[in-house]
């Protein structure tokens, strides 16, 4: 799998864990919604700052985001 | 520590350990040199992607330079 659809996987699974929307998620990390949705697609190819703002709206480390 | 300090110091560690230059590196992972050298830095910001074709000619997974 590659490291997008990993990505993508990981936010999606640690989102639901916490139990947030894709909306409420957006919120916390200060993105918009879309992009959400296009990060947990796969589909995106968001920079490591972005991926820490997730890492931290998801209490995660970033670098979990990729395993 | 910023997360592009610590990319920046996992990949000039792991270079190091390889004996690579980064002019190899940059070879190796089908960059320009002056870009591993900002990554090493911390004034560049690169996307998942990149950090994947890192990590692969590090010989090392994407997630092992974030932390």
């Amino acid at each position: 799998m590659d490291v997008r659809s990993r990505l993508g996987a990981n936010v999606k699974r640690l989102r639901e864990q916490l139990g947030l929307s894709q909306e409420q998620l957006a919120f916390d990390a200060d993105m918009h919604r879309t992009y959400i949705s296009g990060i947990e697609r796969g589909v995106r190819n968001p920079t490591v700052t972005v991926l820490e703002r997730l890492a931290m709206a998801l209490k995660t480390k970033s670098s979990d985001l990729l395993t």
